[in-house]
């Protein structure tokens, strides 16, 4: 365990060491961790436009892909690591900071390495795929004196926060019940579909924006979940995790929800929250861009508020959110300990289910 | 236990009554047995333009109600009934059926004295308030050879069988997963919110809408089920029965539900159906009219099939539904078992949420 006074000692070396990462003018410098989908046509393009971050280095298993995205990003070769020789990132003061996109097993060993080497850490959701995973990656960044940021968007979209304000301003009322459902009709060969790399299925890919909305909505952790789990389809795509769950939850001030995940079908993400003075319902509520907050509340005007903004504006907020975190020295609102939070109700749900 | 020719007798004895009831030119007769807002306006306003079945008795406490509903159907005074002589109706021959529309917990009484008067029977939902009250009845209408039919008005009405057909023809795919919600904000006062009367809150008056629903979506009935159930508001309405119930299922084939009910906020009539090749979304679900379906499945065009009918027709058709087996001989495809049913998971339900 690390003493306050200790910890204290760390927290002002990190601070030194941000005070440079910022200087006037300097962009954080962010290295991809993983050149899937999600980081070459999201995040990394989403820094192109930032004044705050750029991409700065890339790790990658594929050399070629590398080499590809490193002409795009105008980054020299010697900011191109692989898995091998990952730890050298120690040594290059032009990545302050790595984004975590790799299959959700992987996030642990990363996210720990990545923090041995002094950088910090945004890493995409689900955390890790056991409580100590989450715990040690916590720790991890903690001990090394850097943020951990989950990549949990929805809690910095105004879509989702007009929504929570509405909540928390009282307009909508006593919040009394919730539904949510976010899932999709899987393809075969997936990552996603392996056990030992995802961890688990659609509840965790999926459901855990619904569990993590759920929360963030409320402002209440569950005090009691209860599950339903299934496999439809035999066609080989689940036979390491499951296709559907179906749980409910109550919060300790009484608000129950009840949601869905799937791997077997379209299902549209969306969150309808039922107050005393009316409802909200957020469809779509969880993807890149398009997003729609509507309701209808006693005494106010209809609201339906289209998101405008477009993809990957939810990315660059969410590393700028990282950057501005490391200048003040805050904690991430989307921190490793929400995203812990996150991993030991998924475990609940799937101990429900008798799948743990 | 009656024996099957011993049944089979009554079953030749009550069609002899039958073919008396089903003359040419005559309608059926409905006595109204209690005289609140579902059959004063809802089913006897519905009957004034069937061709099959009319108001002809009318049951309640309060004479002066009755003498100015009688006025208004044409009802002679000696058809006006109180709960006390009730039983007398046995000697009316214009009256062929009674349509239950009592607090829940008295449907098991009147249904029984109905059967036992030799009337059929049009129950409201839910049933009955346990299990071996809705056995009971069951058993006293078979005893008498009298039909009994539950008010699931949704399994009548044609947006609610285009959701299932679209569903049994395959045209969804194979369906994995369905949310589904109903329940809205309730007055202090109501019988509703006795425990004697009602059995349960809201679960049992508009939650028992969405259970009704997964089960004829899938044609399944549920194998598993899981529920949590909170009182919010401590303003005296949830002293005996709870305000909300949020509940998970899973049927056989692996098709699971996630549902929701309240009595402590606007909660609209919803169900979506997601299928491996489509999804449907029926909205309001529930509703006296204004019912809307709407589907996006591969390969058709969208669906967006908003119901022209107007109230009171749902009302109509299930009052002629009866009308029509009492004719054939055939048992109501919205029968006491079918009821029955619907009582046993609800005492599911509630114990899985510990209130049992």
């Amino acid at each position: 365990m690390l003493t306050r006074r200790h910890f204290n000692g760390l927290a002002v070396a990190a601070a030194a060491r941000i005070s440079r990462a910022q200087e006037p003018g300097r962009k954080l410098g962010f290295a991809m961790v993983g050149l899937g989908r999600i980081s070459m046509q999201h995040l990394a393009p989403s820094l192109k436009t930032s004044s705050k971050a750029q991409v700065t280095g890339l790790v990658s298993g594929h050399r070629d892909k590398a080499d590809k995205m490193a002409a795009e990003y105008g980054i020299p070769a010697k900011n191109i690591y692989s898995y091998e020789n990952f730890d050298a990132i120690a040594d290059n003061k032009e990545i302050d900071a790595v984004y975590i996109a790799l299959p959700n097993s992987m996030h642990a060993e990363y996210t720990i390495r990545a923090a041995k080497a002094g950088k910090h850490v945004l890493c995409e959701k689900p955390m890790a795929t056991t409580v100590a995973d989450a715990e040690a990656m916590i720790a991890a960044c903690k001990q090394a004196g850097r943020k951990l940021a989950i990549a949990y968007r929805c809690q910095l979209e105004p879509c989702n926060l007009r929504a929570m304000e509405l909540i928390r301003s009282g307009k909508l009322g006593k919040v009394q019940a919730i539904e949510s459902a976010n899932g999709f009709n899987i393809r075969a060969g997936e990552w996603r579909l392996n056990g030992k790399l995802a961890g688990g299925g659609p509840l965790m890919d999926m459901g855990v924006y619904s569990l993590n909305a759920c929360r963030f909505l409320t402002a209440e952790e569950p005090a009691e979940i209860k599950a339903d789990w299934s496999v439809i389809d035999q066609d080989g795509r689940f036979a390491e995790v499951e296709e559907n769950v179906a749980w409910s939850m109550k919060f300790p001030s009484g608000i129950v929800a009840s949601c869905n995940t799937t791997y077997g079908a379209n299902m549209p993400g969306f969150y309808r929250v039922h107050g005393t003075r009316g409802m909200l319902h957020m469809e779509p509520a969880f993807g890149y861009e398009g997003l729609r907050l509507t309701a209808r509340i006693q005494g106010e005007p209809p609201i339906d508020e289209p998101s405008q903004e477009k993809d990957p504006v939810q990315f660059t907020r969410e590393a700028e959110h990282l950057v501005d975190c490391i200048a003040s020295g805050k904690d991430p609102r989307i921190s490793g300990e929400e995203g812990l939070r996150d991993m030991k109700y998924m475990l609940e749900i799937y101990r429900s289910c008798g799948r743990r």
